[in-house]
């Protein structure tokens, strides 16, 4: 779908259609958008965690404003942060490339050291917010590409995300709920696919220096 | 642009060929890109600000560690986000909506109440944090329409924010830079644009439950 089409489309889906499923060639392209979407040094701080389980989805919904997208919709995706970045995580990068780009590792020890010094500097908690951005960064190219794709998606970042860490298991593996899209149709029978977008004018978002 | 090839075609552009310029109609599409993001609640707390004043990019060079993006792209996008969201935001936006849905204005009261209460209650410092993570949703988007359009873009963290609200007197109308993304077109001798593209793999991001 056309990028202006597909952004006028689509809308946050309140009620999903349970009975229609993304297929698995929809599916593998979403999971190669989440995987290329770009991140601050390429770090990519970030874990997709896909509920399947119709009896956790169940027990996340209370967690989750009893939002009945958290049950219905074809599939639910978490996106979490890892909670901190550490000397090895940038030294898994530094490998990553250096197979990739088939380089001589020498040549990259003095970007790792920069790197590992830079965020070495930032507290604890700047580099969560740090990592939490980039996953905002992978939620905008979702809804975009998901809606050219003709799939509804729900942003949400109204959730318990400290109950979300806790029956996930998360802050044992460094990682933290940070954005919840449930994905699939919208049912029929969802008045506010029918409301006019809203939306402030050229006017008030734009300016020219 | 197919999706995915766009993925994989777009890389942060090191080196633009100043010469080449977006056209009107592209630009358009750009600012309809921007203006149709969705963020939360609606609010749309950003300022889009395309920097076109030459000189102005030459003084914003050096706190841009001098990265030649900034004065050689096509056009440069400064996202600023609001510092605060103040009840007359919620006000207008409430209006907006009202006047674009043709909506009973009593009808959006207790709405309107609610935001302020939700809102009113964070700290002045997490209001700016979560306006700043909507710019982060605006970026993905543009950064995917664009390449998607065959347009060029290096997202920039890395400048000095404080330093270009002082020089764009942004503080004074609430405002606080937050991304910058030029934009444009490859130089054919930018060596960067020919390196692999480096991402995790699937099993490192992925999880189902």
């Amino acid at each position: 779908m056309d990028i202006i089409k597909a952004l006028n489309w689509r809308y946050a889906t309140k009620k999903f259609d349970p009975e229609r499923k993304i297929n698995e060639s929809d599916l593998r392209t979403i999971r190669e958008v989440l995987r290329l979407t770009p991140s601050s040094y390429g770090l990519q701080p970030l874990k997709f965690i896909f509920i399947e389980d119709p009896q956790l989805r169940k027990v996340l919904l209370p967690h989750s404003f009893n939002q009945s997208q958290v049950t219905d919709a074809s599939h639910l995706l978490l996106i979490c942060s890892y909670r901190d970045i550490r000397n090895e995580d940038i030294d898994a990068h530094i490998r990553n490339t250096v197979n990739i780009r088939n380089l001589d590792p020498d040549r990259m020890t003095g970007y790792g050291d920069f790197m590992k010094r830079t965020i070495g500097e930032l507290s604890e908690s700047s580099k969560l917010t740090w990592n939490v951005k980039q996953a905002y960064i992978v939620l905008g190219q979702l809804m975009l590409a998901c809606a050219q794709m003709g799939i509804d998606t729900t942003p949400m970042e109204g959730f318990d995300a400290d109950k979300f860490d806790e029956i996930l298991g998360l802050n044992e593996k460094n990682l933290h709920a940070t954005l919840l899209c449930p994905m699939g149709y919208r049912s029929t029978d969802d008045p506010a696919q029918y409301n006019p977008k809203v939306r402030k004018s050229e006017e008030d978002l734009f300016e020219t220096l």
